[in-house]
């Protein structure tokens, strides 16, 4: 009898439970700390109140970090728009969109608890929840965040597309975000990332307008997403192709993959193939 | 009968006008967003005034991630004066450079308008409109509009030629427009850029002094492109094919392409070919 | 008779020893600038009291700059906390990590007695000596300095590692520090590293809750090592072999190594050989 | 009668002086931007006094943008200090040397003129001359700028030197001068650049303590010349060759070389071939 069908399925499914849990733990790490430094910057310290260049700067800091550390284990989303984006632009399989979204809201609900815990009572207020400010209707509040959301992702898929590649992404999209928050913080204290705005609320408890920071990003990411992969880069995938990519059954070509040829033979190239692959197979009677 | 030079002309017409308008939406949508960031970062909020710092640095991050976003789609002027630079250095078609200011006008009276519609009544104020300040004299605006922008056009160049590519063109570029800002905001409040002056000028009515900031940008521009393209880095280019670059009768190499060994097939290689033929070219009768 | 292994030995032990004092001396000279321009920015002139952005962005440019000078010799940790962290992922021996701690150390205060004697008296102060702030437990504090070089640590790592070269090393690292200053700050002036730490105290002479910023940023270096060298990026050595790389008895591939195939002829290339080769060689009798 | 000797001696020179006259005007035009842009940012404007972080910050970005503008062109010194350095490390001849300088210092001096003339009257005051402030004694003054000098050359050397190449030249030297004001503007007002002293104090003929100026950053830079080229990173040049290369009758490698390999036809070569040629070769009598 040879090493057999199920045996090889067997291996398949443990390199495949290996990749999917290290680049959801990406997820979960990366967002926790973009959580925990960004948020981080609108404590209330009575010695010196965070400007909002100050509050922006670090949002630009935590976001570069971030992708710093988990660009090539998962991509560094650290986002549900950005996740969202990268599924409807067909990059990524439903599975896997669920995971990383389930994995960042963790990641920040956990991120905001650990903030809680070190922060000193008289300085956690609202632990930087977001919320509109008096001035703006809900519906600006929308268009605001939509648009913030609309050129983050642009930024996102320019900056991490292949075909044009431009400098370092996490310098790149930290620009992106802090450019949101220099405009963002006056009208909503910017969302752009409803795992930013969720983590907080869990812990403070406060869900009032919580609505707007997903209706805004989700809305202004699947936009950006149809603008980039439809209109500026359009490629050249099926409707079937879309279909099994979205199913998690085709393998696509990884989007992201800087300077390939200096991959080293310990380098994670297994789980490359198998990433896309579907998130829960079933290999069940052998 | 063979497929024949007229259904050949046809094709080639469609994906030339597949790539200019593609071109022309990016700068669109380049300049509309540079615009709704940039003019959205002088609002002037009561809660926290913005400083100067904090303008010029949403002015960097707005242009670089205008920059990353339409790069590789039309080469991201987003700014008239920049565009000229590019026509007076024989980089670019009369045709091309004349559809992509109107392109720029429209994006930044768009954003202009974006922004406006999402502001509150009581912080829209003049919507950003350059003007002169009060110890300034319109000999002074304008010199300090041409020397702004003369430093501009010239990084420009030089993070673009790629005869010397050095480090991002987002990130330089936004360097660079960020000092223009440090300086000038406090003399004109710093255009450096006539479709940034034009779009907030449009919706709010006010075109008192708006001249200033077509003169002193487009005079900076071309004495730049004079220096960095007949002193600095003089080509072999003669009388001739300047006119016919000019005119758009010949294909130029494409000064702008960064990392072209990464370009893969899915990529808009047949742009290229036909980004610098003229606009409309007539295949009338066959 | 031959030139004999003893005269070999003589010869590799002297350009051993040349490669060794160059990397401590590197290691002196990054961490002695990081303090004199890293504490520097804290001084409390009367006529512009620093910013805590102000703060973090010198924090930002030391850290990029003292990388910048020391990353080809050394490797540029100028951080007892990074140098330990290297070491607990196998990735420099023993011997070397104590010598570096220890050119650290005496870098960081020959920088502080450098400030201190420059600074007119009125301004010294404590010479920004790092202290826990009134509301925050001790607790807090060590959890905090904790997660600051936590996300320092594995920063470093993603952006030194030949696995995955993103952007310029210095920028990245800095951009790590000036997030942690950010947060750090307002809790306890913000340490991450114990030679930071280490310099002001002993000129200034207060070492109250010096502890707090060893035990801190070393927990947090030790957990970012293990998570980045056996979760995220984990390699293939076996026990042995740490162990081997441990002691200094084992070349190790050299893991930072940016461009290898620019390095030219004069290069020290031979020093690389050597590098993790064992700190003192016995090579008594002849 | 062969083409001859005297023939091409004439075209040599003739391409020789083409070269030199370029990269002088470059120098001219690097540091009067330089100048012009810096010293700018420090003008005492009512309505929003200058802080010293948007000083730094405008040095910074005034920096990236005359190094990405000369860079190819002369190497991007614009800085007295920098060029001596350059001399002490024999990378560029004593007639090259002195010619940068003096057009450095045109460059400085027509810069603060310009800036002179299109600033309001009431702005001007001193122009941003280098002082002392009262509480600095003078041996403090030329110790920090001494300090400040040194790191700047070390990260310009360790930023340009083809055997390290790390992120873009432009936005590490920027960091670097950055990172000096930061410190500097309290104790001198931050020169670490005696041409950016010395062009204002021309236009406001104050020369007081001028020399403070040449002497710390001069000192400086030859200390961090030592350092870089004969202890971090000595190269192979006998003392007969670095004679040679002082007196300009040596070719020397071009230190600075980025990304040869995307040099195309049109470009400069041969100006890299005369470029270390004695500035003035004399070609009498044929």
């Amino acid at each position: 009898m040879e090493p057999g069908m199920c045996g090889r399925a067997y291996v398949l499914a443990g390199r495949l439970w290996t990749a999917i849990s290290k680049a959801l733990f990406a997820e979960f790490l990366a967002t926790g700390l973009y959580v925990f430094f960004g948020v981080g910057s609108v404590l209330p310290w009575p010695v010196a109140l965070p400007s909002v260049l100050q509050i922006a700067i670090t949002f630009n800091l935590a976001t570069a970090t971030a992708v710093q550390i988990s660009w090539k284990t998962s991509g560094a989303h650290a986002n549900p728009a950005v996740t969202l984006a990268y599924l409807v632009g067909s990059h990524i399989s439903l599975p896997r969109a669920v995971a990383y979204i389930a994995a960042q809201l963790a990641g920040a609900t956990v991120g905001a608890a650990l903030l809680y815990g070190v922060t000193p009572g008289g300085v956690r207020e609202t632990l930087g929840v977001n919320v509109v400010h008096n001035s703006t209707s809900t519906g600006q509040a929308v268009a605001v965040e939509l648009v913030l959301t609309l050129q983050l992702v642009l930024c996102v898929f320019a900056s991490t597309d292949n075909r044009q590649t431009l400098g370092s992404p996490a310098a790149m999209i930290g620009t992106s975000v802090a450019l949101g928050h220099l405009i963002g913080i006056y009208f909503t204290g910017c969302s752009m990332n409803p795992a930013r705005s969720f983590g907080p609320a869990v812990i403070v408890g406060k869900f009032a307008v919580h609505w707007i920071f997903w209706v805004g990003p989700l809305t202004g990411a699947v936009l950006a997403s149809l603008i980039y992969n439809f209109i500026l880069f359009p490629d050249t995938k099926t409707v079937a192709q879309r279909l099994a990519i979205l199913m998690g059954t085709a393998k696509v070509e990884k989007m992201v993959e800087a300077e390939p040829q200096k991959k080293d033979s310990q380098s994670n190239s297994e789980d490359t193939e198998y990433k896309e692959c579907v998130l829960l197979s079933f290999i069940p009677f052998c």
